[in-house]
């Protein structure tokens, strides 16, 4: 990672990293509905604002594998209105378009002379909007169909046994910048870490050599969509798998954001986890601020800009351990339901003061992991009743556990 | 229905009218699976090669209110290759678009600066992509937030009791001809039929008289998706129940091709029921040829032209009296095995011969009603196992009755 010469625009490929969007998260709750929509709709403003090359994303872009009409339409509607302008498209792809793109039509969408793209999309499938059925399409086919997204990173898993899979990266040309973008859609973390570990069932294309440009003037980038968590190494991946050309990795599917590019030791690239732009599971790796990425790109340069989301619903995290409150009697349950009431009360006043000053404050999600070793549980939708209105789950606020385990999700 | 002079473009507004393709049909079943997606390629390539206007649909454009992500892909791409070009649409639409196209873009998709659209395609939803859910959103409007489609005539239900709707037409002006196109999306028989004898209830916007124009100029289609058959009046629509200004009317969800304009006595209006272009139930009206109509208007005249649909899989029909059949004997049942599979050979050999010398013969759909008074059935999915390969529906060629009923389905 070194430092960016502020002024070279022509030769600098800027482009706006998120992912794990999972539009239509909870559309048929009153309260949350919107939430997943109206964070695509500022991740897209924010790249019409930045006057970005292009906008990536890691994954799950749709929550469901077959989504609603309702959630399709409004992502067709987001889309079009981001993406169709006249703003010129500066960068060239200029490896086999019908390889990276896999739909009839075979070109990057803003090559169709019958579309104005201005900002165009670039996105691989997740495990929930992964390709399925006897077509093996997912419903981000939907939208490459449309010419809205440009879906690439969908493996044909070939070879017997564990089988094999081969990586075409986009060639793009900015100026003198070279990147060269691996994307590789998910796949069932157990099989992609058995065919790591399988001589030559992961091969990955290098740009051919040529007269003026050498292998090693290309910026490598992967993005991929897979467990990184090592709690169980069978169902992650292992970041050392990745080959060692790579500069710069996109890890989706992990929903915590640490945006911060890290460096991988004895690796030679960083790896940036963007996490999602929604809550999905009500966990502490969750209540952390969300955040995308501009990556600026110049020759062998890059650097990252992390820019925080405004839209998303607060969301306050706690944990309670019941029998270290002195207040509490272990015999009188209202003592137990007024303390964690006061915590209740204590986070949205935390969510309120997070927020700042805005308009519209939407009502905060509050979850608070209580402990109860020793004591009786409490009827999570009854505790929340009070909340409604207040809070934006009011039916699961308290989830219960008797060991301190970690909890997680995508 | 007059002659219209061979030669005015400028002033003849050339419409492909067809409905009911059901996108998506027999999808699942391996030799049908592309049948309704073939028909829809066909309807659209005769759009193009006729240089017609615009296409007209009459709704159940989707065989399923949720469409599989294969079906919406395949719609997207048919629609994708022959919509978008650089023909020029030589025809205005003069009216309220936010009115008549209910999307958030709110105006006819040809004039969207970001699309090249050329073949304009103009839709009503019939009751298999009817709109539902929260948001009231067909499938249709997924295509429609594509700019694919225009999708029109979805009704909102105001007004207690019955309920009330007002039809605001498409006013479209080419050179001198005016056409007022409205439409009647599917709404259930029996709430429709109330509302027809409900004063009030059915709201007709007429255009407003302009200086230079008067209101008696424009040529008006009126285009619904009901059931037209009077088995039942309830459950059906009565053609006089109709406005007396309305000038042609394009009748869908009715399957049987009854392509011709059929004059109503009294009404001042014709009728054409176009007929699906694939057929959903296997009866004696789905076995005609399909057709679409090539409606050409000039001022107050208009020609119907019915152009044959070829793509389309052989059916051919027949019933079948079994105490009729003087070789049969009752207590044989071989003698009833052998007389129908004579039955089945020459309707397969029938349809050889109406398709006539095509290179690639599609397996014809062959159904036999049998009427078995006074006999057994025989199980119908064993009688079809030896037609494996040799017609499309070995499964139900037969279908047994007793009494001789029509049976109809939309
Ligand atoms: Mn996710
Ligand atoms: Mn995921
Ligand atoms: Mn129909
Ligand atoms: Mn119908």
């Amino acid at each position: 990672m070194g430092d960016l010469p502020r002024e070279d625009p022509g030769n600098t490929l800027r482009i706006l990293v998120a992912t794990d969007i999972h539009l239509g998260y909870m559309e048929k709750d009153e309260v949350r509905r919107q939430d997943s929509f109206q964070a695509f709709d500022e991740i897209c403003s924010i790249a019409e604002k930045k006057q970005v090359d292009f906008l990536l994303l890691g994954g799950d872009l749709f929550h469901e594998n077959k989504p609603s009409r309702s959630t399709l339409v409004k992502a067709i509607e987001i889309l079009r209105r981001y993406c169709l302008n006249d703003r010129p498209v500066q960068f060239e792809v200029v490896s086999d378009q019908t390889v990276n793109f896999q739909n009839i039509f075979g070109h990057v969408n803003y090559e169709d002379p019958h579309f104005n793209v201005g900002l165009p999309v670039f996105s691989i499938h997740g495990n929930h909007d992964d390709p399925a059925g006897v077509d093996n399409l997912s419903a981000i086919d939907i939208l490459s169909a449309c010419n809205l997204v440009n879906y690439f990173g969908k493996m044909v898993l070939g070879g017997s046994g564990v089988g094999q899979i081969t990586l075409y990266p986009i060639l793009m040309k900015k100026g003198s910048t070279r990147v060269a973008l691996y994307g590789l859609g998910n796949i069932r973390d157990e099989r992609l870490n058995r065919m790591f570990q399988t001589p030559h069932a992961v091969q990955w294309m290098r740009p051919e050599a040529q007269e003026g440009c050498e292998i090693s003037e290309w910026f490598n980038i992967l993005v991929l969509h897979q467990n990184r968590v090592k709690a169980n190494p069978k169902n992650a991946i292992n970041e050392h798998f990745l080959p060692r050309f790579l500069d710069f990795i996109v890890w989706g599917h992990e929903h915590e954001c640490l945006i911060d590019p890290q460096e991988v030791s004895g690796m030679g690239f960083h790896i940036t986890q963007p996490g999602s732009s929604i809550a999905t599971s009500l966990i502490d790796g969750e209540s952390k601020p969300k955040h995308v990425l501009l990556l600026e790109v110049k020759g062998s340069q890059y650097r990252p800009t992390k820019i925080p989301l405004k839209s998303i619903r607060p969301f306050e995290y706690t944990e309670v351990v019941l029998k270290d409150v002195t207040e509490i009697d272990p015999n009188d349950q209202n003592s137990i339901l007024e303390h964690l009431d006061k915590v209740v009360l204590n986070l949205i006043d935390k969510s309120r003061r997070n927020v700042g000053n805005k308009s519209e404050v939407k009502l905060p999600l509050i979850r608070i992991k209580v402990d109860y070793s020793g004591f009786m549980t409490i009827n999570p939708q009854r505790f929340g009743q009070k909340y409604v209105g207040k809070v934006a789950n009011p039916q699961d606020i308290l989830i219960f556990s008797k060991a301190s385990r970690k909890g997680r999700n995508e």
